[in-house]
């Protein structure tokens, strides 16, 4: 019998209360991630308290079991799915739920690990607060500390890092251990602060079951517009102009190409293309700025001073603006990926480099890809204002060479040198380390890093129970 | 001889270029902490560059031989002194300079960590630009991440480590490597983030030699007053009231009580009593408006939004109110410490707790020091907008008994349980930890995050060769 059956005899028995999966169809849902990741689990295993997960832990450490973490499974690095071997065990932590505790004095909030980002916002509009790391996906909360998820409005919010103020983590050693590390302080400098290791870091490093995260007021008024630069020096001193102007409001500032706008035009058909009467431009900054105030007679009024922004620079740095319709234009951000899933084999990329060098940056990563794979087509977009790149193409299934997976892994692997060695970038800026890119972790990160971080690993999970992601040096 | 004879012979020979002070005189200054600590060194070392850093790291390694990492001196719980042994040497880290590299358009600094915050605003200041965290002192940009610092404008700009991009720092293991982290990124999720080690830690994991800041828009107008609620409930509601309608403006919001007030009036014979007509209440607020938009006709004009705002809450939960004399303000919350310090010996304690407790957590530590201390003389004031709490006492010269250590240390303990154990607080908000208060991290600090956090020192010192500090379990 193999050490994940003895397992998943021990738990069934010792806690009958555990709920255990182990039926094909039932695990179907845990085993294929959104976008990476297929394998095979010898069980889902889905506590709902956290002792439940401490034993967990306990007996999967005990009889020499990995288990695979899982929120909602909506990562995109293939971290939260099992591999192919069968052997490997999901803990789930959807049933990871208890109260939300909401303190509005202290603008706080703790939750548990396995709450969806949509039930939480749901239960903190009540008191007229929100939590403002947006995403396309819905998260569990455990899942976002695990990702460090930054989306669209880290500009002004930060990203789960930033607005971490505690969590409860079950550890692998001492085996089935809680830590209680859920204050709920915005000061609190007492050593190195524990719960870093927590954060991004995939659950390599201990199971979070409970968190607490700053919360903020919900905006009372926003304004948003589409603006298209007349070209990139243009677009610089956009940046430049509101960050200063309007810094204290802007709320996101996202990037999208001609490329991307134009496929999203030709999917939808009530979108209208920003870039129709712009020869030279080729860029567009999705602009929202947002405000606790509410609007009101000799009070702040955001329509008013994104209005008085845009006609200062209207001419000379915009060459094209759309104003006032929220809802229109974020679908025109959020339809790209839908837009252009038709035309052949997506080839994405999550990348970050400095603002001041992203036209540079991009240039050279346009020029690189149409010298050496012409036939890919490009339709980059991003969170121009905090440097995110999601510089995404499509591998076109006509007129282009058959696709190659090798081929697409090399496109991939150039692009990241590109970043990381010749712009100070990142290859992984908000999606994390998982299976699809566990590979270049090692090639980029310092040979000292490597080691420390994978003593600290051994240290604090000496029998690789907690995450199929290794952080150490060889494999 | 004794191995840091041997070092400094070594150092003076192999690096002549090496500034090596070993001249008690020349000493002086670096043994003598700002408010704790007093030691003997055997030299003071003041490298220059990064690689005279790692030449005197591996040398101090080889020779076994404990540094003491110091930037401007200006830490509160002695951790930048040696101590009385004689046989430590101070690592000054006051000459790493260099250039101070602005990119005003990726919003960030590069900048060596000898280079003071004063020196870092000056220069930023050329670009409209400045690194928020604000502090009474003038720490060096190494020192301030040692301590993540956070100061009188957390609330707004966040602490050191939500501001901290990148570092560059030698390690001792391997001996005097150059860890290059150093990249300006907002958006970097690869793995754990190593560079959270160095911050808040005193300098144990390595010594920072250079760092990448986040840094922001000076502001163009800001708008300040001093509130004083007319009770608790009152206090409350005013915070939760500024944080809904003002919170996009809100830089800061520092607390300050009636007995620390009343001593500036005594000290001071300009400064006017807040609380002069205000029988039933005891604590006042310091808020500060500030935004980088520019005031000007039709646009925003914080003076009357913040007029606005007092006039609603005029009567109801303000009882007093002080508009418009921000010098004035900030010198009456300034000027405490000064105020005090001739009527006894000051026990100073660096506190903090949920902002939602800190009315209950006030009222105990006042009856506690009331019930068992009753010659103490309570002048508290703090960050009331991040929940940060200086709980300072003085122990009078006269007409109390004669000053004792021993009591006063059961004080500061009596005081962290309560804040620790029954407010979930912290013991050390912004201070850090150090030789003055190591044993109270032992104490707090749970047994699995000493095992851990002592194994993970172990490995990156290995010899203790860079800090004072033991993170781990024991001494």
């Amino acid at each position: 019998m193999s050490s994940s059956k003895e397992l998943i005899g021990f738990l069934s028995q010792a806690h009958p209360d555990l709920d255990v999966l182990t039926d094909a169809t039932d695990r179907a849902g845990y085993e294929t991630g959104a976008r990476y990741g297929v394998g095979t689990a010898a069980a889902v295993v889905r506590p709902a308290a956290r002792e439940q997960v401490q034993a967990v832990v306990a007996a999967a450490q005990r009889f020499g079991v990995r288990l695979v973490v899982q929120g909602a499974n909506t990562g995109l690095v293939g971290a939260s799915t099992p591999d192919a071997g069968g052997e490997q065990i999901v803990l789930s932590t959807a049933r990871l739920k208890g109260a939300i505790a909401v303190d509005p004095l202290n603008q706080s909030v703790t939750v548990g690990a396995g709450v969806l980002l949509s039930e939480l916002n749901t239960r903190l509009a009540q008191d007229g607060l929100f939590f403002p790391v947006d995403l396309g996906a819905d998260p569990t909360i455990g899942g976002m500390i695990a990702a460090n998820t930054g989306g669209a409005r880290l500009l002004k919010y930060g990203d789960v890092r930033q607005n971490l103020l505690g969590v409860e983590a079950v550890l692998a050693e001492p085996a089935g251990e809680l830590l209680d590390l859920n204050r709920a302080l915005r000061k609190n400098n007492v050593g190195f602060d524990f719960k870093q290791l927590f954060v991004g870091t995939g659950g390599a490093f201990g199971v979070v079951t409970a968190a607490t995260l700053r919360v903020y007021p919900l905006p009372a008024q926003t304004a948003t517009a589409l603006l298209v630069p007349t070209g990139v020096a243009e677009l610089e001193a956009l940046l430049l102009a509101l960050n200063a102007e309007l810094g204290d409001f802007l709320s996101s500032c996202e990037g999208i190409s001609r490329e991307a706008a134009q496929a999203v035009v030709r999917h939808l058909d009530d979108v209208e293309d920003p870039f129709a009467e712009m020869e030279g431009a080729d860029y567009a900054m999705l602009v929202e700025l947002s405000s606790t105030m509410p609007s009101r007679a000799g009070g702040l009024d955001l329509e008013a001073l994104l209005m008085d922004f845009l006609e200062r620079h209207y001419g000379t740095l915009i060459g094209n603006a759309v104003v006032g319709k929220p809802e229109a234009l974020w679908r025109l951000r959020h339809s790209i990926t839908e837009s252009i899933r038709n035309e052949g084999k997506i080839i994405a990329l999550d990348l970050s480099v400095p603002r001041s060098r992203f036209p540079a940056f991009r240039a050279e990563a346009r020029a690189l890809i149409a010298a050496r794979y012409p036939w890919l087509r490009i339709y980059d977009f991003g969170h121009l204002g905090d440097g995110g790149v999601h510089l995404n193409m499509v591998w076109p299934l006509q007129d282009a060479p058959a696709y190659d997976e090798a081929v697409a892994s090399e496109v991939r692997a150039e692009l990241y040198r590109l970043t990381v060695e010749r712009f100070d970038g990142s290859f992984s800026a908000e999606h994390g380390i998982g299976p699809y890119n566990e590979r270049f972790y090692r090639d980029f990160t310092a040979d000292a890093v490597l080691g420390h971080v994978g003593a600290m690993q051994s240290r604090l999970d000496p029998r690789r129970t907690l995450s199929r992601l290794w952080l150490g040096k060889g494999e």
